[in-house]
């Protein structure tokens, strides 16, 4: 039973070098080739998924789709959910990461951005788009710590991933460098100082292998 | 409470005017375009869909992911059912229309194609890959009249859509020009002899209005 990560191709804030979280931003047309090279290399390795779980932010549904797409298996059920979702990052969204390192010092943008239990300033005026609506406002965040993301990535894992593994599926997952990050650190049981030893390119598979009991037996990446 | 029936853009089989059924052929480059063009007057029209119905063939999904991408939708919920395929055209797939018609005559041709009870000529030998190994094989089907295509395209609409308008949601369904004339048929209650009146051009959207009873009190094309 394999589960297969990918965080999406480049997109327009990935190229212009500003937080995004939540804010629904397009792949670049570099991006859309990264994605399809990475259905090309499934397609190569010949993994045939069963289900696709992706966010329901466009730049990860865009890399899914043209995984599929590529590898020959649009017709496979895609569940989208925010639980996938990009970290909220709050007060830091739009904002550009260099200006942010000149105005508060490259230590406090590293934390920000590789730190586990710290918080991104809060943004508390967000609206949230209909897509939202089934959460309640205390699901909604208004910045998350890595901590955070995690919480709500991992209930997607154990209530919707494993059982599916456990029945022999195999699975594709389309997320985001962060919520990646959080499902890794999870996966492959990553201490807590130890999470800048994560990093999740832009469109590259990773193939995690499991036995029967959802033990980690190979990590692969294509 | 909306149902927009979209029927997919061109597809390699249209253009070279033979049957496909369930052969999974892709869109053309005029087809892509013509999915597109459907987004935008939906995006412009201000419809906002809960849910996606599609077929399993990637002319229909490639069809409904591009008119989510241009009315920017494409995180709503999308279900991929064998029910809204094409109708099964047995022996005649990948036969040339006009070919057979020279062969057969124009009559029996216009008969396999427009008619209720018509059946095609069965095919025995097809293999079915594994997006329909949850079907037994009585429900794989050798050939189809649209009476038969009917019988499986209805309970999409009784168990899945019905329940959604009733709650008061918005619907986008995406198929074929026979799984939809099924629907329309059953939609519209047209008699079996009057079943050329229904026309279904490629990536049309058309857009119908249901009251609380789920009667039919609109009918637009966009």
């Amino acid at each position: 039973m394999k589960v297969v990560l990918i965080r999406h191709g480049e997109s327009i804030a990935n190229f212009e070098n500003y937080w995004t979280g939540w804010l629904d931003v397009p792949l670049t047309e570099k991006g859309k080739q990264q994605a399809k090279e990475a259905g090309k290399k499934i397609h190569k390795a010949d993994i045939k998924f069963d289900a696709v779980f992706t966010s329901v932010l466009k730049r990860a549904i865009l890399t899914s789709q043209l995984v599929l797409e590529e590898a020959e298996q649009l017709w496979v059920p895609v569940t989208k959910t925010w639980r996938l979702n990009e970290r909220h990052y709050g007060a830091l969204i739009g904002k550009n990461k260099d200006e942010m390192a000149t105005l508060y010092g490259v230590e406090q943008v590293k934390k920000w951005r590789r730190g586990y239990w710290e918080m991104p300033p809060l943004e508390s005026s967000q609206t949230f788009d209909r897509r939202y609506q089934g959460l309640g406002s205390k699901d909604l965040p208004k910045g998350e710590s890595l901590a955070q993301t995690q919480k709500r990535v991992v209930p997607l894992w154990q209530d919707q991933i494993a059982p599916l593994l456990l029945a022999g599926k195999n699975i594709l997952v389309a997320g985001h460098g962060n919520s990646l990050r959080a499902l890794v650190k999870y996966l492959e049981e990553v201490p807590d100082n130890q999470l800048d030893t994560i990093v999740i390119p832009n469109a590259q598979p990773v193939v995690y292998e499991f036995n029967d009991k959802l033990a980690l037996i190979k990590k692969t990446m294509l």
